[in-house]
Parts: C-alpha cells; sequence; structure tokens
C-alpha cells in the first residue's frame, strides 16, 4: 500500500499560542515511518523524502483565535473503557490551556448532530468533567449508525462550531471523512479531528488503542472463572466469546496474560469445525486426556463456518457486516458433538462484553487518554483538519483519516501468535 | 409448622477429646428457638421445655478415635464461593486439631461414592489444602443429581469411612437423608455431617449460606455496568439475569448494596407483563420519562407467565424444576413490545453467573467456612449425624436434616423488600 | 454487670407513621438478652421479667410530626468505610419515607455544633446524598475531641434541631450522654441517636460494627504483600502495624481470613519480648527454620512492655489513652535482638491503617450501614432518646448509651483465638 | 553522549534453530536510533551508517546447542510486580521453545551466585513455573549488594552454566559488567543476558520497564485514599511517599492517572521549603483557600534540602546513595510550620511502597514480562551477551550493558511535566 501522509491545514496560522512553553513542536519535524536500517529508504513521498509522519504537539502559532473558539465534542459506537477521560483531557486543555470557554457535547452521538433528534447539548466545563473519570462509559453517550451529512453540517454551522472532536471507531472515522468533504465543498473552516475507539484494537498503523488494556485486564478474570467452572465438573468446558470483530487481539492477549486458556480463536486464523484436524476433534482430544478445557473465541472467529450452516450476511445500522453469533454456535455445535459421540459434557458458557466494555478505564489507560485528548486540541487549534491523533512507535502523530482503517492485525507468523500456540498447546492448523 | 429438633447421636461418647481447651460446649446447653420476650415460651420441646436448638461447639468427649477414624469430603450441586475454604478448614481441623490423618476427598459429587464412575480418591493432607482457597470452585469438582443409595453405602463401607462430610444444598441435603436411612438400616457406625451450600441463600431457618456475601460483592459489578450501558445509549437497558431459583436473596440485597437498580423482579412477588398495570407498562413509562433503566431479575422469577407463555416443567438431574429462562424470556418481550409501541430501544442482556459462581470468597466468606468446616469436624467426631452445622441467631447450632429446606425467604411485607422499592421506585404490585 | 435495657421516650406517641406497611413493631416485643436453655431465665429486669432488648423497628404511632421536623447528622472520630452509607440511608429514610423535608449536616464532628467553629451547615437532599457511597471518608468531615456541652445544646435549639444523629465511637456516645443530660435538665424535645462506629469492632454487646468486613478485606491485602516480602528476601520478615486500639479484632479475622500470618499480637493476650518463652526467642527460632516470617500486630498490643521501656501514658484529644507506636517500637526491637546475635535480618515494615480506613464500604456493608440508617430514623421519629440502634443476635435493638462501652473482646480461651494460634502456629503463651 | 551499541556474540552461530518458523530476525535487521526526518542522519556509527540498533527475536543459527545447554536465572535488588512472570516465560521458552531442559534459579541474588552462602539451587520446569505469575515477589527470592566476582565466575564454570538470565536494575547492571570482563578474561563461553528491572522507571534508553503500569495502578489508591482523609478532616493533608529514587516517573504517572494531587514533589525539579515562593507557604495558601490538601513525594526529592538540614550521603549495600527520608521530613517540617503559624492541621501520613512492590503484575505488565523472558531466551541461545533486552520504540532491542543507567528522566519542560502542573495547579516553580 501507498501512503500519503500529508496533513491538511485549514489556513495561515497567525495568532501567537497562549501555552507559555519552550518547546512547540514545528511541523517540519516528523517521524520517520520506515525506521528500520534497510528499509526506512525505500519508501518516499512526493518530494523524494523518506516517508514519513507528522508529529502531534503544540505549535507555537494557532489558526484559531482562543476567545472566539466553539469546541464540540461527540462520541460514537459501542461503549469503550476511557471514553471520559477523552472528554475530560479535551475540555480541560481546551479550557485551562488555550482558554476555549465554549464547549459543548452532543448527545447519543451523531443522532445528537441531527437536530430532528431534538437531544440537548450539554455544557461542558471544568466543573462538570472534572470527576467523569470515574465512570464508565460516555457522559455523552452515543449511537451507531450515520446521519445525513448536509444535516449535520447545517448543524455545525448554525451552532458556530469551530472544531468537532469526534471519538469513534471505523465506522465514525467514515462519517468524519463527509462531514469534511462537505465542509470543504462549502469552504468552511471547520476543523474536524478525530480520537480513534476501538476496543478491539484492530486499527491499522495505529500502536494500541485506548480501553484495549483494562479490557485486557477484565478479559482475565473472564477466562479465570472458565477455567475454574471447566475444573469443577466432569468433562468441564468454560466458553468465552469475547470482543474481535475483525481482529483476535483481545483474545491473544488475554490467552497471554493469563495462562489457563487452552483454545484461542479468532477471524485471521480459520479453522475446520469437523474432520480428523477440525477443532470438535481436537476438542475431544483434550477433553479426554485432561478432563477440562477453556476455550477464549473471538466474535469475528469462524464467520465461514457460520455462514455455510446460518445464513447470509447483513448490516447493522453502522455500517458494519452483522457478525452470526459464534459463541452460542459453538456451544450448541460442541454439545451435539458430544451427545452424537456420547462423552458427557459440562459446558458453561460465558459472554462477559458488556461487563468489559462498561468499566472505567484502568491507570495505563487513564494516562494515555489524558495524552490522546490534549494532542487532539493542540492539532484542532492549530486547524489540523482531516485527521486522527495516534500513537506510532510510541510517538504521537497525525495520521489522514483515509489511512486507517480496521483490519486484520494478527498473521498466523506473528511472534504473538505462535506465543499463544506455545501457551495454550493449541495445534499451529486447525484445518484439515 | 412443628419443629422437632432433636439430634442423633451415633452411640455414647467414650472417648476424651485431644483438644486442650477449657471451654467444652454441653450437649444440654441449647439456644432457644424463639427469643422474643413475648414468644419464647409458645412452642415446647416433647419434655414441655421451650423449644430449643444444638448448640456446636467441641465436645470434652468424642465418639470416634482419631488414631482409627476414616473422614470423607463430597461436594456436590453448582460451584460457590467458599468451598475450598471449608474443605481446607475441615481437612486442617481433622489432622491437627484432632490428629485424623486419613481424610479422602471424593471427586465430582456423588458420582465419586459410585465406584462405577472409577474416579480416583484425593488424598486429603495439609500440604495439599494449604493454598487452595486463592482458588475459585471445588477442588474436588461436583456433580449434580443423585446416584444409588445402595451402591453409596457399599463403597463407603468398603473404604472404611467414619464420617462424610457433604457439602451441597437442598438436593445434597435429602440425598444424605438417604444415605443416613439405609446406613441406619444396617446398623453402621458412620456418622453423616452436612455442612449447607447454596449461593441463593435460600435455605430456612439459616442466617446466611456461605459464598452469599461474595456473590452480592460481584453481581453488584454487574448492576454498575448495566448501568452504565443503559445510560450510555438512547432508551437504554441493562438487563440482568442473577442466580436465585426460589428466593430473590441475592437480587434484593445486591440492588440495596448498589443503588442504580429500578427494577428488581424475584420468585417471591409474582407480577404481570402486560397490562396497565404490568411490567411493561411500567417500564415503558419509566424509559420515556428517564431515558434509561437497569433491571435485574433472578432466575426463579416469573416462572408463571413463562409456563403459560412456553411449556411444561421439567426436573433437572438434581430433581430441581428446570426453570424456564426468564431472562431471555424477557428480552424478547420487552424488545417485542417497543417494537410494537415503535419506541427506539437499546437493550444490553447481562448474565453474569459463572463469573460470580467461580469466584474465591472475599474475606468475609473465609472466616465463615472456615468456622463452618470447624464446627462440622466437632460434630462428626462427636458421633452426631444426620445433620447440618449452621449459623441462627448468630450462633452455630446442629439442625437435622429434615427440618431444613430450600424455600422462599422474602415477603412482599419484608422490612427488606420494602427497602428495595424504596431504593428502586418501582411500584408496591405491578399485578393488574 | 447489671444491665438495664429501659428506653427513654420523649413522651407520647400521638401521631400516626406515614409508612404504609402492615408489620409495625410493638414496644413489648423484646429480643430476650439470655437466649441459652440454661440461663435466659438467670437474669431478670425491674419487673421480674427476663432480662431483654427493645427491638427496632418502624413504630405505628410516631413522636415528631414529619412536616415540622428539622434532624442533624454529626459524623465524630476516625474514618471508617460506611459513613457515606449511614448518612445517605438516614437521609433518604427520613425524606422518603417520613416526609422529614429539613436535614442538615455538621461539618467536621463536634467541632461543627460550636457556632464559634464557623462551619458552614450543609443541606442533605436526596439528590446532595445520592452517589456519595461510591466514595470514602465522610461527605460531613469528622473531628476528635469533645466541645462545651452547653454551646452545642444552645446551638441545636437556635437551629430548632428535633433530632441528632450522631456516628461515632466510645468518645462520641459519652459526648452524646453529656448532651442528654442537659437537654434532659433544660426538659427539651430533642432526640439523640446514634449509630455505633469504631472499625476496631470492639464495642461490647454489639455483634459487629459497620466498616469492619471491609478492613478486613483490606487488611487481607496487607497481610499479603507482607508474606510476599518476607518471602522475598533472606531472613525476611514483613511486619504490619493495624488498628486495634482496645481489642485484636481486626488482627485476629485478618489472619483467619488469609493464612500466610505466623504472629498475631493483640491487647488482649500480653506477652513478653525477652526471655526464653519471649516474642524475640520465638521469632527467632521461626526465621532459624523457617526463613521468613509474617508479624501482625494491633496497635494495643503490648502498652505494658512500650509503658516499662519508654514513658508515661498520655491522652489524645478524644481522651483515649494515646497509645505509644508498638510498631516502630518492635521494629526497632526486632533490629537490635538480631544485630544483637548477628543474624542476618530484612524487616519490612507496613502501615495501612489510613489505606484501609479510607475506603468506600464493600457490599455487605453497605447493606448493614443502609439497614443501621434506617432503624435509627425509625428511632428518632419515635422519640426514642439516649440509645444506639445496634445489631444483636442477628435483630437489631435498642440499646441505652451506658450500656456500650469499648472493651477487650477476645479471650484467650475464644474459639476465635485458639483459631488464630492454631492458623499461625504460634505457643498460646509468650509469657516467661 | 555518544553511544557504542556494538552488540557482543559470543562466537560463529552453527547450529541450526529449533524453532519452526519462517520470520526469523537477521542481525542486520537493526532499528534507528534517530527516527525523525530532520536527525535520523545526524549520528553515524563506526560505519557511517545512520546510528542504529540492534532488533532482539528468534536467529535462524544459534550459538548453544540445546541439548547441552544449562541455564541459570538470578533476580536482584527490590520486588517488582512481573518478576515471576519474567521467570515463568525465561523457563517456558528455554525448556518448549528450544527444549533446554536444565535450568536452575540462584536464591537471593547475588548471594546465590556464591556457594559459601550454601543456598540451594533450584530447579526451575514447567511444573514449577506454571503457577508462579499470581503470586507477587519472586520465587528465586533476591538480595541486595555485590560478590566477590572471581567467586561467582568460579561457580558458574563449576555448575557448568552456558547462559546466565539477570533479572535487576542498575547495580545489578554494573554487577552483570564485571562478570562479563571476567568471563572474558578467562575466554570463557558464557552469555550474560539482563532483563531491567527497576520499578522506578528511571533506565535510560528504555522505553518502559515491567512492573511500571502495575505500580501506577496501585499508587493511585494511595492517592485516593490520601484524598479521602484529607477531605475527611479539617485542614486536612494526606502526605504519600512513594517509590522514585533519581526519576519522579512513578508521581507523575500517578497524578495523571488521579486527579486528586495538589503537589507533586520530584528528584528532577529541585523546590525550597520555605521563604516566600517555597513549598510550606504555596501549601499554607492552599490549606487556608480550600481547606485541605494532597501531596505527593517521590523518595528521591528534596535531597539537597534534606542534606542541608540533616547529614552526610551514605551509601547501601547495592552502593546506592542511600536516600534520606524526605517523607518523614516534610511530615514533620509541615507540622511544624503550621505550629509556627499556629493553623490547626490533621496530617496523615501514607508510605505505600511494599504494598506495591509486592503485589502480582496487571495484564498488562504480565504480557510485557512475558515478551521479555522470551526475546532474552532468544539473545541467550544465539551467544549474544553483555546486552539487555529492552523495548525501544515500541521494538524489543539488544542493548550494550554500558550504554544503560539509572537516570533523571523527566525535564521541567516536559510535555508530562506540564501536563502534571496544569492537574495539579501547583505553580511551576516553588524556587525563591
Amino acid at each position: 500500500m501507498k501512503y500519503n501522509f500529508s496533513i491538511t491545514n485549514l489556513g495561515k496560522r497567525l495568532i501567537k499560542s497562549p501555552l507559555n512553553i519552550s518547546n512547540f513542536t514545528q511541523d517540519q519535524k516528523r517521524l520517520l515511518f520506515n525506521t528500520y536500517s534497510d528499509n526506512y529508504l525505500s519508501c518516499t513521498d512526493e518530494k523524494g523524502q523518506p516517508l514519513s509522519v507528522e508529529l502531534a504537539g503544540p505549535r507555537d502559532k494557532i489558526f484559531f483565535d482562543p476567545s472566539q473558539t466553539k469546541a464540540a465534542i461527540v462520541t460514537c459506537g459501542g461503549l469503550c473503557p476511557g471514553i471520559n477521560d477523552v472528554i475530560r483531557s479535551l475540555t480541560m486543555t481546551l479550557f485551562h490551556r488555550y482558554g476555549v470557554k465554549k464547549i459543548v457535547g452532543f448527545k447519543y452521538g451523531l443522532m445528537g448532530l441531527n437536530p430532528a433528534s431534538a437531544h440537548k447539548l450539554i455544557n461542558l466545563t471544568p466543573e462538570f468533567v472534572n470527576d467523569i473519570t470515574s465512570i464508565g462509559g460516555s457522559i455523552l453517550s452515543t449511537s451507531r449508525g450515520p446521519q445525513d451529512v448536509d444535516v449535520m453540517v447545517d448543524y455545525l454551522v448554525r451552532l458556530n462550531i469551530n472544531i468537532l472532536f469526534c471519538i469513534g471507531g471505523d465506522g465514525t472515522i467514515r462519517a468524519a471523512e463527509k462531514i469534511i468533504a462537505e465542509v470543504t465543498r462549502r469552504d468552511l473552516k471547520i476543523a474536524i479531528v478525530c480520537i480513534p475507539k476501538t476496543i478491539d484494537n484492530d486499527l491499522n498503523l495505529i500502536q494500541k488503542s485506548f480501553g484495549f488494556d483494562t479490557a485486557i485486564e477484565k478479559t482475565v478474570e473472564a477466562i479465570k472463572s472458565a477455567h475454574v467452572e471447566a475444573k469443577g465438573a466432569f468433562n468441564g468446558i468454560g466458553l468465552i466469546k469475547i470482543m474481535g470483530r475483525n481482529s483476535g487481539h483481545i483474545a491473544t492477549h488475554a490467552a497471554l496474560a493469563q495462562n489457563d486458556t487452552n483454545f484461542v480463536l479468532i477471524p485471521e486464523v480459520p479453522f475446520d469445525l469437523e474432520g480428523e484436524n477440525g477443532f470438535l476433534t481436537i476438542l475431544k482430544k483434550r477433553i479426554k486426556s485432561r478432563g477440562h478445557a477453556v476455550i477464549l473465541v473471538a466474535e469475528g472467529a469462524g464467520q465461514d463456518i457460520l455462514r455455510e450452516n446460518i445464513s447470509p450476511m447483513e448490516k447493522d445500522p453502522s455500517g458494519n457486516i452483522r457478525l452470526l453469533d459464534i459463541g452460542l454456535f459453538l456451544k450448541n455445535a460442541i454439545e451435539d458433538y458430544f451427545k452424537k459421540i456420547d462423552l458427557e459434557l459440562n459446558l458453561k458458557y460465558i459472554e462477559p462484553s458488556y461487563l468489559i466494555r462498561s468499566v472505567s478505564a484502568n491507570a495505563s489507560d487513564s494516562i494515555y487518554c489524558n495524552s490522546l485528548g490534549q494532542y487532539a486540541v493542540h492539532a484542532g487549534m492549530a486547524g489540523k483538519t482531516g485527521i486522527l491523533v495516534a500513537l506510532m512507535k510510541d510517538e504521537y502523530v497525525h495520521l489522514p483519516l483515509n489511512t486507517v482503517t480496521s483490519s486484520r492485525k494478527i498473521d498466523s507468523q506473528d511472534n504473538i501468535w505462535l506465543r499463544v500456540l506455545e501457551t495454550t498447546g493449541q495445534p499451529p492448523s486447525m484445518k484439515n
């Protein structure tokens, strides 16, 4: 893939930053995209320089006049630990560091940008956001699915919004691109800055999405429970369905963090259900030899098997392909199989998703969200638009929205997957 | 109900207790069953004395010679926090305080008492049990359902078991009664002592079952999550199905411990689904006025409604009436109803059962289990049989097995239920 | 001791309770004080009836007219998990169940009852208290030490307070007695109802003080840490100083809840430091044979040794005898001793007190605090005064203030202490 | 500073790796040391190439024959969350991926490498290490301070150790350098690979040390407690002393993760105690205006003030300068100052160090430790020596031991420190 990491600026930055610091970040200071000694020159940009990415950070000159600026925040998609930390950081940085006093929150995701939904705006003040990090979820609430772009841009104009901060995933990034296209078409000076949110950690280019650390911690608890239940009964199986639409990042990391999992099934590594090398046969062997098993299945795993067995694909309001429920499917498939081979089975099914998505961020995620919010404000005030703020090679950078998409992140030859195989003892392939 | 609290002793106690203490408990020292100034004389026993219950505690003379005694432990039914604490306490007290060196554990509940199941006995030593309290579940594993009584008694005889400690619920207590009947018929000197286990806390006469405190702590986490999810979406509902077959003890206590629940549905308080005063109408009103709701439903609630709507009752291997799934039924009923009245709905369904049953005991339950195990050993060594060890009015007592059954424990006029109504704001009746 | 459990009523109860329930509690219904079959008749009251205690609960007739009533709450002494739960429950019960709308909180303990301190009153409303249970400490803050009684009563009169709820320990109960004496002398109709608070669980007659369960849970964490540190170094010792001025309840319960403690030192069981059977000799033996040790010392332990070695006794602002610091004293004594006998030592000293006192209540304590607040309101509205609300034999009762004092609660022959000896392996006596 | 990142190899790698993978790491593939577009060419190595660092990872050819290899592990210095995770990962990777069956652990740090200490070696097997990650500390225990190099090398030779894995901090790295010098002098083929351990996260070049994330989580709990205690009393101050000898990394990160801290004092930012701009004056102002304060002080802060006030510097057994206790010093200084200005003060002092160091790793640290152990084994088996395995720009690399030292990591112009100032509201300078 050929990337273009050029960043769009709304215009010349004429206003002196109110920040009283000495180490402003310069646009010219960029992070190399390839950083190995044998490849850093392999890709070049339009000027023939090694491909590089703009660093995030406060600029000494900014585009928006803080005293005149009105900022807005919207949160979209599924809940995820840390959203409130980002909201707090955005608000505090705008208010205390830049002196922006007009900050509003749209309620219920993009629905809130449609005035027809009649959801009131929330005034975001330091007092209002001060303690919100102890609560999970989003104080602005969220929704899934798109809204009419014209309607949303009309509303932004009517409200005199200068900067819109979007906290959301793949679908939200796509929606933000459309809003920018319309804003550009109308030649408006509205900056759109995204903070990527995906509990699945499945965005390409991005080192780690916020909330992921917390999700692993909670998933580990579910694994412990499944293990206790599996060992607590004769031929006991603990089956956990966990988040992971496109990528099994949560499942793999959780399996590495807690050593009791015996099978990890993820979207990236296809498997057969039946046949000599298929999952059910391997599972039977394990049960016969060890008397129990813990299975961790990412929601996006085995979709090919499901479609064969069930029905055609549908899309949900966000435009995501609606996943068929691999968890309940596997539960039934295992039960049927053990009945067929006449083996006693005690299967306990655990689906902890909402118990994970809803908790407040752990310390590591809190700090990370705090940073993301701060860098997003620096970008927005500087008039950067159409970007998202991300961590890459442990540096905060600006990425054009179109460079980032939800995608598979694990290859069956990746070190992390090899470590999972080693930890679980599951065979490298369960394909016939 | 007329109780008979006479305790059966296997025989005269001729052996001096090895315990080097000065405060042994005398059989004659009993706890009054009625302890109010206006009723303590209202019930009398066969000797015309106020009805009373035998106190648990070490006896100065014991029935079994520790050097010759072989004890066994079995754990039955669903997992529950604290089982391993009881196993540890039984083992440590037998070994260190009485000097009983032969202690075995049957694997997989009553299945383990059937030699045909070929499950190996576990040798229980202080080393083996020392650290088991940090793990949830039961190191002996469990199973549900009965086994042939003759076969079990034959096996106890073959193994030379003198005392059998049964950790289990209603079904296990009934099974223990049958074993005792057969043991008595054969004139064997085998003591059977039960430690009641029910995460639902639904046994009559008993102040609190072990694991209950821990279960409430974990349920509170689920309520917090449901609340975050409910508030996180437009017309959000968090619906939690929680344990509670016959009694809504867990649901009511958890609702009191965490103030975010709006509806508590329990087996003891019937409700209508439809109609002007029915649950769905009340729920709709709440959603319209407040935008979100948290519902906590005990698994045994609304069984009348389910049977009307679905199918006849069945029994599970333990002989319990198989409950129809009120959780999924309610989920569907709510979704259908909101679709019918054309109201947007975002319902998140949470079923945390195994995530609760499988954790290790909290400090309070650990201490309680430690006590129960110790008193059970004192009883068994004294030759008490057909009893269970229980907490009553904050004293440890011996209760004949036939006095204790699983039952509804909450009355709609009880203080605890009134407090739930007050906390949730739900109407006293949702019957038409 | 001869108890008199007569309860003082401010006057005839002429107002119908606004509670819409059917099961009011009658004054005549009392709980027997002695409930064993061989002693329930052993103590009698002034009427020759078996000694009994008044049950707590809502009365069908009440003394105060809710629409005219003004209630106040004050919290005194050290922090303890659950204070905010009690404040919330008092407020909610007064407001929602009785319709009392004027509820105020005094800031900073008894200081707040002295207008010279100029601390503003807090208006306690349902909105204000709704979420306070998630925070530790007291939203009213506390202080130690007495204030002038006349000044406080003058202020109560000036503010038109009808019921004063005092949440505090031994010192607060003594202060409340003085306020009542003055209120009575002036023939005022002000009810004083106490909710006993002591993290040490050291009040006689009372089954369990609130916050105690939570304190044990946190102490268990400290024991685990001390154990890890002790085993992590050669001849490692983990020494924990824990709360417990008069009674070692926390230390003993925590030692039972977590099996890694090797020595428990409490106020009730004196020990020698030196000499053949003294603590240091026993400790040396353990270190030589096992290489590590965990010691849990209650702050009130070994005060005799300290006084010999250091200085005369002083009193703190609450009138408590100021304890000399047994923790640091032991630390130094152990280090000196090991230096003297030339044995390597790695001692880690842990003092978790504030990390325990400051946490929010666990689920079990939350429910308990909720009950206590509710019963206190029922008592206050009925015009009961000079009482505290307490749990006794698992029933909520009213106790006259003068019957309750802080005291030693563990006897060296008590079952709980014997279990500690068994768990730790420490010798029954470390006296020469 | 001019770095030399050349890595020493014990010799030619002639043995085919037993790993059945396709993506081995080549020595030539290196990570650029400078990765900004304006500086990547600014430093060059001896060959005139941009300065770069060797990537960690499995090599296709290895130096040691697994069937003949004997590996050893030693853990040194203070405890830290995750040590057991590293030990487990080293053992599992050696055993299962390379087939090395002879793995031993030295007990008690470098003491264990001195046979005179007579500590038994521990045989490290998969069974032995399987569950150790649930325990805090080090199953090998640790010690501080050096041992004679000749003696240690003699012992390594006598035991036929081929690879020594050292888990430790600055002192351990220095000791490892001396062992390597002696090993080289004797021309022995023993590889020494370090896994850097410092809870303070104060090693230069290294992105994050293991255990740091967990330490922040626990420190956050202490901040919450200090905040509750500070607000719970009139003019309340919660003063926490936290780890951080050379760098205030823990203090700054914890302050960012939990927003209740008002003052953060770290080694990198000097302050005056007295005077108009001094800390005490600022503190007094805050107390007068807000009534409470939370202070977080890193143990290495204000050492200049202490030395002026107290005594000359000493060194501990590890050769670290023995820090004077800034926590107790500040406690006394604040108490004296408030007494002098006659202002009531309620100061609660909290020192949670051992409660933090001793816990087991959180999920994120577990995964990280798992990686570090694995990469260390790949390096050792390949015959790399005199290196440590580290994370740098989110890549695992090999660093020569002499490039890494403990150092100050925060500059008063760093973004992270500016964020602390913003969060706490403390003035940028408290120097007169």
